[in-house]
């Protein structure tokens, strides 16, 4: 088992422990007993899920709620049913909540410990790779509106992050691959700032292609512990996105801008990135920004591991532009933008021209 | 005009100031600016609150959203409707929302600000009695369910607390007598523990009760002064209620049972805190808990101010204790009350017969 201890600089005492590992959830538990005195909680899982590892979970001092399956579904109506459930039940101010699954299931679950009594325990147990080695880890959780994506949320940190690498192997190729969007994500991150770390992800992901594609637990746990550590070292550099942490949004501005038009329904938050990843990086080389090696090194990446590049719908330029003036990054009406510019170094810009921005939409 | 600056210790560099005095709300985003980066401003009112000071807190950078009056309407559905409004009006994290009222629209608008793209800035411009020296103090803001009272919501600080007691000249009796009740909780939480600070309130209500009833300004101003010295006080103490907090809520358990069994529309929320008052009060009589001298005092103070102190319907008796056991204070379905004992000393206590509790219901 991998532990990385994740600090918070900003807020005194705060810090808690990611726990990487096969066969975790048969002691889970005991892992959480060692984090909270909460006497009951409240799981929040979708049906998928329950029916994988619900039994693992069930215990005399645990409820569930069964929330619908998928980003269109992150929303206030869902995340209502959770604390009216929460309240039905009775739990107390001590008491924990209990994410199982993946991303939105987290997203929704820390929503719910956040505003419920002011705020009480909450647990990450993620089931999917983009939860166990992004989502699940730096305490933003959030719900989505048709006006935007992740607009109404909180800061609000786990008090523990328990990730059964098990639970990646009934993960089909669709899920599998938006998680590994968001993981290579992390190479870019490495490879263009300085995140106080020198793992190389960008040539770990070249070499062990295959391994990573057949599930090799222990390239996997590798990764995700990679990954985790790379966030925690941004997210406790700058918790609450004054600077830095803008970084983990790379490619974020036009994935989000991606699902909003499309109602959050077709397509995968990875897809989504993984394609505003590419607009990006055309982006930077249109503008001249980036060395055409940096450029095809990084489109070669992104490809080797057949990820989704092309928008495949026509949204309408200004529709879409609108969209992307919701995101949480806009300062003065000006969209600001995360972008490589050479080794080790990015740079943020909002005064991108409008065509320039949409001349892939 | 007098200034408190508000510590929180247990947040770096968290600290805001309260300013308390005539006129403010003519300069008031002189005061504004001074704290908050802000370029646009959500600003979250009631009918009758905007007729009277709407046109002071005009702006071009303003816009309003005017929320239905009372604390029946302080829930979930009324605060989407301001989220969605600074959805509409694609309010950026930098701006700010701020709160011109009373309790429930500071509650809704400081619950807003803490939803609102991961939180954005708060300002509290509370133009009630109660607001001005006790809810627009302290960071919590909340808003109701039917199955609890404040069961949803947040510690979320302002950046400012602007209260100008001009705004108290408007307030009926009724509406005065509220925030008086809350006063009144504080020189008796005065007496009962020690919360740092001198005052004497006790004499001070005894001795200023013609003053206060003709909204005497001078004396207004240092009874606010007095009570947000105090409640900062305790707040700096324990900011997250872990335990001397928790005496804020003196005569709140019942309070808010009340509140509840009667649809948050039949008492003020200050009507049902001097009734909780007294009904505590009994309580630590009959225990033997305090001396009659203390009694008769305190309940001599209450009713010098002509406060309600009888629960003039029968909620029934299941139900009420029912309504008790939603309380955040709740831990192991035990009720935990906040109980006078002697002068300076306050005890908690959690094992109280249920047929003595519900003894004055």
């Amino acid at each position: 088992m991998e532990k990385i201890d994740v600090k918070i600089k900003a807020v005194k005492e705060r810090t808690y422990p990611i726990l990487i590992g096969e066969n975790l959830l048969d002691d889970a538990y005991e892992f959480i007993r060692n984090v909270t005195d909460a006497g009951r909680f409240l799981i929040v899982t979708n049906n998928t899920v329950y029916s994988l590892y619900g039994d693992k979970m069930k215990d005399d001092d645990a409820d569930f709620i069964i929330v619908p399956d998928g980003e269109e579904y992150k929303n206030r109506e869902i995340l209502n049913t959770i604390i009216d459930k929460a309240l039905k039940m009775k739990l107390e101010r001590k008491d924990a909540i209990i994410a199982l699954g993946g991303g939105v299931i987290g997203d929704m679950a820390g929503c719910a410990a956040a505003m419920y009594q002011r705020g009480i325990d909450f647990i990450q147990i993620p089931t999917t790779l983009l939860a166990q080695l992004d989502s699940s880890v730096g305490g933003k959780v959030a719900v989505n509106h048709k006006l935007g994506k992740n607009v109404i949320g909180f800061f609000y940190q786990p008090k523990l992050v328990l990730a059964d690498t098990n639970t990646l192997n009934s993960l089909d190729d669709r899920q599998f691959k938006t998680g590994l969007a968001e993981a290579i994500k992390y190479a870019f991150i490495e490879k263009t700032c300085n995140a106080g770390e020198d793992f190389n992800l960008f040539e770990f992901f070249k070499k062990n292609r295959d391994e990573i594609y057949n599930k090799n637990h222990k390239i996997l746990k590798q990764l995700i512990k990679m990954c985790c550590i790379l966030k925690s070292s941004v997210v406790n550099q700058d918790e609450k996105e004054k600077g830095l942490r803008a970084i983990l949004n790379f490619g974020h501005t036009y994935a989000h801008a991606i699902e909003i038009v499309t109602d959050y329904r077709y397509y995968t938050h990875g897809e989504a990135v993984s394609i505003g990843m590419k607009l990006i990086f055309d982006l930077a080389k249109e503008i001249g920004l980036i060395s055409d090696k940096y450029y095809n090194d990084s489109i070669s990446l992104i490809n080797d591991y057949g990820l989704i590049t092309k928008l495949g719908i026509n949204p309408g330029k200004e529709i879409f532009y609108d969209a992307m003036l919701s995101d949480k990054k806009v300062k003065d009406k000006k969209i600001r933008f995360v972008m490589p510019v050479r080794e080790k170094e990015v740079r943020f810009y909002n005064n991108i021209d409008k065509n320039m921005i949409l001349r892939g939409i």
